[in-house]
Parts: C-alpha cells; sequence; structure tokens
C-alpha cells in the first residue's frame, strides 16, 4: 500500500498504547527492534528497571519502560505493560499493512500429483509443483512457482514464499516460514579421490525442520550423506546461509546472513551466530553459545562460550586482539628501534 | 552464438576506430573495463593525459588513448576520442552476438490477474505471475516464472530475468536490470526474546529502488520493518549480496558480489565496496567512501573515507597492519630474545 | 522414505562387504567421506599402509583397511579392498533410500519451442521453459521450473534440479549435475564512470562448463564480456560461490561453499579452495595449489602452492601467524615493559 505509515512518533505511540512520553515526542521510529539489537529509528521495549543499563547503551529512538529513566539516548514511552504495548504498537502497524498475497485454494494452474496429500485450507499458488507421496499440512500455503519434491512433508500453517525448493523426502514442522529462493534438501558436498577424478558420495539422507523455524531468502540446507540434516524448533535463520550435509541445530537459535556451517556440525539450542560467520566441519557448538560476526570458527566451542575473531577465540580476547593489531606496525618500529639500542640485530 | 568473437586484436579495434597501434597489433583483449579496474585481457580508455600516470600501473592488454605514452604494459590504439571509440567497441561486439531472449507479448502461460496494469511493449515470458493490483511499465520484459506481488509497481524498459522474486508493494525504478533468482522484498530479519523463543517483529514496510539500478544473480534485498528500505539510482549490485531491512543506499553506487550489509545501514552517494565486506547494522557511510574487499566495517565512515581490513581502518593504517601481520611470528620470537638479553619475563 | 537408514554399524557394514571388525562392532556412522575429510560419523576407507599416518590423524568412525592398524580412533573394518568396499556400502544405502523423482518424458505444462532440440530419453518437469535454438542432450533430465535460454546446449545424462536458471547460449557438457536455484549466465559486473554515473559495459560472452562438472545450490556463474567464463571437466563447486565474469577454472578441482572468484581470474587443474575464501581479479592460481577456508588471496600463487589467511600467504607462515595473534596484546604490554625498563618512550 502506497499509504503505509513510514514512521510513527512517539507521540503517536503513547496515544496507542495509553502511555506517557519522556523526552521528545515528535521522535520518529521507523522500525521496532528487542533492546540489544535496536539502533536509531528503532523502538524497543524493556521488561524491567534491571535491564536499564543495557538501555543506557542503547541507540534505540523511541523505549518503552515501566519507569522513567533518565540520561538516557531513546525518548521514553512510560507504560504499565511495556512488552505489551510493544506487541500491540506491532499489530497497529500490521493491521494498516496489505499483508501479503497468499495463495487460497488450489490455483488451476498448479501441479499437484494425484496421490499427495494436501490438508484442508491449504494455498497452493500458480504453477506450483507437489509430487508424489508428498503432504501438505491445514492452513500451509505454498507460493507461486512453489516445488515440493516426492514424499516431502510439510506442516500446518507454514508460508512457504514463491520459488522456495523443497526436495524430495525432506520433513518440515509446523508453522515454518521459508522465504523465496530458500533450497532445502540439495546434495551435500561430498566426494573421494578415485583414479585422478571426484567421485561423488551419493547424498542418501533428508532434512528434518522443526516447527516454528524461519528460513531466508536464498538460503540452501543440504541433506545429510545417510541420516537427517536437523533444525530444531525455533531456530531462525536469515538470507544467504549455507547449512552442509549432517548438521544438527538446536533449538531458539538464530543465525544471521551469509552463515556458513560445514558438514557435520552440532550446535546445541539457543545458540547466536553473527552475519557471515563460518564454522568449520565436525565441531560442536554448545547451548547457549554466541558466535560474533565474520568470525571463523575452527574448533567446538563449550556452552555459553562467547568466541569471535578467524581464528575464533574468547571474545574479550578476540577485542584485545582487535585493538593490538592497529598497534601492529608501530609495534615493528619499536621493536627495531629497542634492537638498536641494544646493539641487536 | 557459437560464432560469437571470442577476442578481438588491437590491430582490429584500430581498424574498427580508425586508430593507430602503438605496439604489439595481435594483442588479444576478451574483455573490457574502466580504467582502474582492468586487467589482462582488457581493453581500457583513457580520457585524458592526466590519467596517465594510472595507465602506467595498469596490466590492460590494450588501452584506447588520445595520445602515444612510453613504456606501459598496454598497447595502446591513438585516436582522438578514446571515449567514442571504446563505445563504439562495446557496440560492435553486442551487434555480433545474439542479444538474450527478451520475451515479447504477453506468453499465453503467464498468469496475469485482471486488475493487474500491464503497460503497452510489455513483455512477460512463461509461467510468470503477477498479482493482483501490480503495475509493468511499458516496455518493461519479465523473463520466465518471474514474480510480481500484489501491489507491486515495475517502471519502464525493465529486464527482470527468469525466476526473479519481486514481492508485494516493492516498487522499482525505471531501466532496471534485475539478474535471476533475485529476491527484493524478503522479510526484515527482526525477532524479539519473548518466554524462551524469538518472536517475529512483523515486517511492514516495502522496498523502493531507483531508476537504472542493476542487481545480481541471487541476491536479497530485505523489505523494512516499517517504511521502506531504499536503493537509489544509479546503483549496481553484484550477485549474492544481502541488503537487510531498513537500509538506505544513495545513488550511483557499486557494490561487489557477497558483500552483506546489516539492518538499517546509511550508505551515501558514490560509495564503493568491495568483495565480501560486511557492514555492520545501523552505522554511515559517507558519501564517496570506498569499501576494501573483505572488510568488515564496525563503525561509521566519513564522507570521501577509504577504509579496509578488520576491523575497517583507514586504508593507509591497514595496508601497513597487513604487511606487518606477516612479521609477527618473528617479532614475538625478538621481544622473547630482548627480554632474554634484559634478564627479563 | 521415512524408513531410510539413519545409520549402519561397523558391525553391519563389515557383513555386508565380508570383512572382520577391529573395535567396537556397534560404533555408527551416518556419513561418509573421503579419508581426508573424514570426521566423527563417517565412515572412510584407506587404499593402503602409506596413508596410515593419515588415518592416525584422521576423527572418522569406521575406516575400512586392507590391514589392522592398531591405536587408531576409527574402528577398522578389514577386508581385502577397501575402495571397492566403500563404494559397496554407498551402492547399498543408495539402494535402501528412495531417488528424487526425475521427470520422464515432457511434462504437457513445459514449454518447449518447436525449433528446440531435445533428444531421446530426455525428461523435462512441470513448468520448465527451453527456449529457441536450445538442445538438451540424450537422457538429461530437466527439473520443474528450469529454464533453458535460447541457444544453449546441454549435454547428455545431465541432472538439472527445479529452478535451475541457464542463460541463452550457455554450454554444459555431459553428466554434469546443478543443483536447484544454480544461475548460469547471468551478466558479469561490468562498469565503467561516464558523466557521473555508471555506463554498463555489455556482456556479450558466454559460460562454457565441462563434462562431470556439479555446481551447488544458489550458485552464480557469470558470463564473459566477450568470450567465455569456462569451468573444466570434473570440476565440483559446492553452494552460494560466486564466479565472475572470464574467469577460467581447470579440471578436478573442488571449490567448496560461498568461495567468491572474481574476474578474470585463471585457476588450474586439481586446485582446492576451501569455503568462503576469495580471490582477487585477474590473478593466476597454479595446478594443484590449496587455498585455505576463509582465505583472501590477492596474489598469484604458483603450482602445488599452499596459501592460507588475509591477505593469504605461505600456509606454514599463515599457521604461526593466526598463532602469534593471541599473543599480540601480551606482546604489546612487554614491549612497553622493555621501553619502560632502558627509559625509552
Amino acid at each position: 500500500m502506497a499509504d503505509a505509515p513510514f514512521f510513527m512518533t512517539a507521540g503517536q505511540i503513547a496515544e496507542l498504547v495509553g502511555g506517557r512520553v519522556i523526552g521528545d515526542p515528535d521522535r520518529q521510529v521507523w522500525g521496532a527492534n528487542g533492546l540489544e539489537e535496536a539502533g536509531e529509528g528503532d523502538l524497543c521495549f524493556v521488561r524491567s528497571p534491571k535491564y536499564y543499563s543495557q538501555l543506557r547503551a542503547s541507540r534505540a529512538s523511541v523505549a518503552l519502560v515501566s519507569e522513567p529513566v533518565d540520561g538516557i539516548t531513546p525518548t521514553c514511552v512510560v507504560v504499565s505493560n511495556p512488552e505489551g504495548a510493544f506487541l500491540r504498537v506491532l499489530r497497529h502497524i500490521l493491521e494498516r499493512t496489505a499483508n501479503p498475497a497468499k495463495p487460497m485454494g488450489i490455483h488451476p494452474s498448479a501441479w499437484v500429483q494425484p496421490d499427495a496429500a494436501v490438508e484442508e485450507g491449504v494455498g497452493i499458488g500458480p504453477f506450483a509443483c507437489v509430487e508424489a507421496g508428498a503432504t501438505v499440512g491445514a492452513g500451509s500455503s505454498l507460493g507461486a512457482g512453489v516445488y515440493v519434491g516426492s514424499g516431502a512433508r510439510i506442516g500446518r500453517s507454514c508460508i512457504i514464499y514463491p520459488r522456495v525448493v523443497i526436495l524430495d523426502r525432506v520433513i518440515i514442522g509446523d508453522r515454518c516460514v521459508l522465504h523465496p529462493g530458500a533450497c532445502i534438501g540439495g546434495d551435500g558436498f561430498g566426494f573421494f579421490p578415485h583414479e585422478g577424478r571426484w567421485e561423488k558420495v551419493p547424498q542418501t539422507g533428508t532434512v528434518i525442520i522443526g516447527d516454528d523455524v524461519e528460513i531466508g531468502c536464498n538460503t540452501a540446507v543440504d541433506r545429510a550423506t545417510f541420516g537427517a540434516t536437523r533444525i530444531g524448533t525455533g531456530t531462525k535463520i536469515d538470507n544467504l546461509v549455507q547449512i552442509g550435509h549432517n548438521v544438527v541445530i538446536g533449538e531458539h537459535c538464530v543465525i544471521a546472513g551469509m552463515v556458513g556451517i560445514s558438514g557435520s556440525v552440532k550446535i546445541g539450542n539457543n545458540v547466536r551466530i553473527g552475519a557471515a560467520a563460518g564454522i568449520a566441519g565436525h565441531i560442536t557448538i554448545g547451548d547457549g553459545a554466541s558466535i560474533g560476526a565474520r568470525s571463523g570458527v575452527a574448533h567446538s566451542v563449550p556452552p555459553g562460550g562467547a568466541v569471535s575473531g578467524f581464528p575464533a577465540v574468547d571474545h574479550a580476547l578476540s577485542r584485545r586482539i582487535m585493538v593490538s593489531q592497529s598497534r601492529l606496525p608501530d609495534l615493528v618500529r619499536r621493536v627495531r628501534e629497542i634492537e638498536r639500542r641494544l646493539g641487536m640485530g
């Protein structure tokens, strides 16, 4: 809709949620995010005063809070239930915006094999293709040109955007969202040398995805050599991510854009991986671990660990290395000077 | 065409543009590029003698120049108007090559909703899909399997290659070129923690793209949380690039392959970003700035700034750091030696 | 198939190939790989005792060997021909798994231009599109929604998965496998500055791919400016790789996921490139060279060379740099201490 709201002011937000503005009521937001990720232009919320130190460090534009806070960047809107108010603002915005076209019923141009099982309330868009033995759960929608391979199973209330490819035997849970161009179940990358050429290791496994998983545009999740590549319930994956064969990812992880996860990596629950990080094959990332953006992780990370850099080391050390790096040219000069002074070298 | 020319010689170029060869007339080119980017096998041109120092550093194979230049790698073809001659060579090559099939008219298999507005001279390929309320401007062509979501607007004389996905309400200017697999308007990546799981921040905004923008294969541009992700007129984006929600990119920027731009980044005009660089969320890159390949940019860059490395620092410092790096193992040894000499540690 | 085997034990493997288990017969494998790449959960094989030192370093779960080996991680299955036994296990797994649906014949919804040449035994899936003058060799299969541009030529016995885009005039050899979302023949990224804007260098060349090449999901291979971007016979390319215009890649190379190869790079035969590495434009990588994961290669690499890091240097030096890096903060402190001792600075 051309008339979609392009921003809201702190004043408009306060009016909507019955709150009181501390600061500039004309301050605008054009986005919304959790407290940690929020930056300029974002609305965020703070559950309780114990997070106020985090709020002090925030560059968000407007914060929904339960009590006034002094000396912070964000304009505050004081309200009894900040999280509820946050959700109310999001709902308000959503209602004023056209929702993406979700296919209704089965489009006459779609190709659905007679023995595919399509439950009630399913929408299938133009030129979508559902192969033999596939299942599409109630209330799910397949966008234009989506491909569902033979024997694949898609749960209920999923949104599969146009041009997603789900290859044979892949299993997807309920309420998953797959964005355009995502490829689930391509062959893992496995070859062995044989008489001067690379012989393919047949990739005979599949991919099993839990409930409430989101997968971004053009992300690729490879099928296992045998068995299954697995993505746990509640895990959110951004665009252009590569997930190799036999990877097992736990529940409620967040994986940012352009991350690469090599074959047979095991990732626990509640792990966060920053943008463009890479994880070497066959290692383990423990529950609750955090991997910095652009890190290259070569060794396993224990539960709760925080690593960054390349090669990735403990995050605190990595920060010190990064600071020291810029002193390196000067250090070379100073060591030469010391050697001269000592008549060395 | 199997008979497309696979190279041209300096002599053939001179004959075509009425110039004179200085050097080897049999020198071959199989590509063409601007002076800065040109390398072996490339034809380039030099507007005026003030760029001759740059030409001396060039590894291009053939250069179109207005006056003879001594002691350089490229074979010269001297001609009164080097830029005009360059364009003439490109046109010559183009004419001898088959142009890609552009759909003519609306293919009978395409699905165009009755209330979509398709202007005159539009080509729509097989299995393309134009949803309700969408607009396609005069002279634009949509390749096979292209998806145009509801309410999306595509300008005039655009070339949208097969399998591009343009989701609902996205706005694209005139004369844009979108390569296969590009996804415009996927959801931004926004979630906040809520009772032990990640709750989605609805992505209700859109994407607005100016005129003469080019977007590469499998590149993803996310829609804004509210408002719009914007790409300015004349900006060129290569393959497999990720552009996050609420990013604003100015005019006439060049963004190389595999670059990742996190949410809410603001980029000025005439910015250049090298391959596989990454830019952290919520920062600003000033007009005319230059970001080196594979940089990780964590802080804002002023207008005209040039940064590289990870973490990215001023380009001159970054080059010194990179040179010093290779001396680091030796430096560790030398400092140990000094300590020994001084009876320390 | 829901009943696909999710693992095999060493005992089951020994029974299948007529071998003898040394170690735990209940040890499970859920993958298979060459000796170098194999890790936990993998089956591998060792051709002869001269590779036993490599086997000692391996973390594979089960190894097929010709003679017993002591003190190693993998459980051994001793058999007279380890490689033959390995292939037999792979075949066994493959037979017990449903193969992906390969289209049979030409689907009635596919759009094949009358003058396209489709040889015998070709399968073309729903909504696939074969343009004028294109050729599809005997026994090849095109998945749903595949696009083959005008004048493109696909060899025999190729498997082209759903939604692959092969643009006009691209040439693909025999027995190639292209995974979903791969884009072959998009325009190279070439622009030159002209009156304050970027003018496009027309990309009039094509892409020529040899036999037995595999290309991963959402990988992009750009067409040449003139001439051809080339990928040699037997080369295997993983997901989300970017290959620029005029790149020439030799035979039997292995290129891991998310690698970026800039324009006009020349790569010899039997080169290995690790995940997420990047190669700067116009350089040469010699036969048999090896590029470490996440490397940024700025200069040519001689035949047999092994480089890593960013900027990439000889692999042995790179490893020493990486080890030294973590000592850098401490080194800064120690040099300051030395200076203090000497009354300097």
